[in-house]
C-alpha cells in the first residue's frame, strides 16, 4: 500500500461503464508522481491517504464489479512529511 | 490508475488470438514513457486519458476473454499539464 | 518479495471496512521509499522484514477478506546493509 | 502492455515444470532494461513487439497452465524509435 | 519475467505460516536492486536465474498454498553481463 496526498477530483464524462458513478480522485505521491484512485472514504484535498492496489481495490470500494485498480484505503491521522 | 496522453493507433498484423480485434493505442505518460492499451472508449490523438491495469482491464473492455493488461478507462474532461 | 525496515505504526481512524482491525505498519525500502503493509507477525521498529505483495498478501494475513496488497512475510534474522 | 525489441532466445535447462517447453525470449525495453517473455507468436531477433503481463500472460500462451507472467502479444508492423 | 543473480539464502525464524518451509533466496537484479524469491529449482550462489512473479509464482513452487509473489523459474545456461 502506498502513501499519497489528495489533489482535486477528476471529471471524466466519457468512461467505461464498469466504473459506474464512483468518485475519481487525483493523488500525488511522495516523489511527486500523479495517479488516479477511486474514493469511497470521502477525502478532502490535502488529506494524506494510503491506497490499496490490484484486485483488492475492487473489494475496497464495496462493489467487486467496479473496475478500479487503485482505491483509497484510509486517511492517515497524522503525517509529517520528511 | 494512471494518466496518459493518447498517441497513434498501433498496427499489429501478427498477434495472439486472445486480443481479438480490439483497438490498440500507444499512450505517453507524464514522464514521457510509452505504453500500449486497449481502447473501447474511442479516444483521439492528443486526448488525456486514465488507464485501468491488471485483471480489471479485461473487464473494462467488456469481454473478459480479451487478453489485455491495460485499458483506457475514460477521457479526462479538463487536464492542465504542470 | 521485497526487503524493508520497519518504521512506526500508522494510525488511520477513517478507513475502508475491508481492512478490519489489522495493524498497519510504515516500512522503509532499501532506497528510502516508504510503503504501508499489514503486519500479523508482530514486528518492532527497526526490524528488517520481507513483504509479500498482491493477492498472496491477502492470504498471508490469515483472512482472505482483509483488503491488503502488501503484508509482512517475516522478520529477517540477520541483515547487513550494504 | 509494454513495447520491447526482441533479443536472443534464452536457454534454461533447469527450470520449473510449469513452464513446459515454451520458448523463452529476452527482450530489451525502450530504456534498455531487459526482461524475459514467453513467445508463441514466433518473433525474430530485432522485431519490435508488445507484451502482455500478469494473469493475462498465461491465457496469451494458449495454455493457462504455463506459468509465465509476461508473454509476447504481437509484432508491431511499423515502429520508429524516437 | 526478470533476470537476477543468486546471492545468499535468507534465514527468517519468524514468518507467516503460509510460506511453510520453502527456501528463501536473496537475488540481485541487473541494476543492483535486491529482492527475495522462493526457490524450488535449487540454485547456487552466483547462478543467473529468471523469476516468475504474481499469482504464477504460487503455481511455480508446485503448491498453490505457498504465499510467495516471486519464484525462481529456472537457471540461465549461459549469461554474459553487458
Amino acid at each position: 500500500m502506498d502513501i499519497y496526498q489528495a489533489e482535486d477530483t477528476m471529471v471524466c464524462t466519457s468512461r467505461v461503464p464498469g466504473l459506474k458513478q464512483t468518485n475519481l480522485r487525483v493523488l500525488r505521491g511522495l516523489k511527486g508522481n500523479l495517479v488516479v484512485a477511486t474514493d469511497t472514504v470521502g477525502v478532502d484535498k490535502g488529506n494524506w491517504v494510503f491506497t490499496v492496489s490490484g484486485s483488492a481495490a475492487r473489494y475496497a470500494v464495496g462493489d467487486f464489479d467496479v473496475l478500479t485498480d487503485l482505491a483509497v484505503g484510509g486517511i492517515i491521522d497524522n503525517w509529517q512529511e520528511d
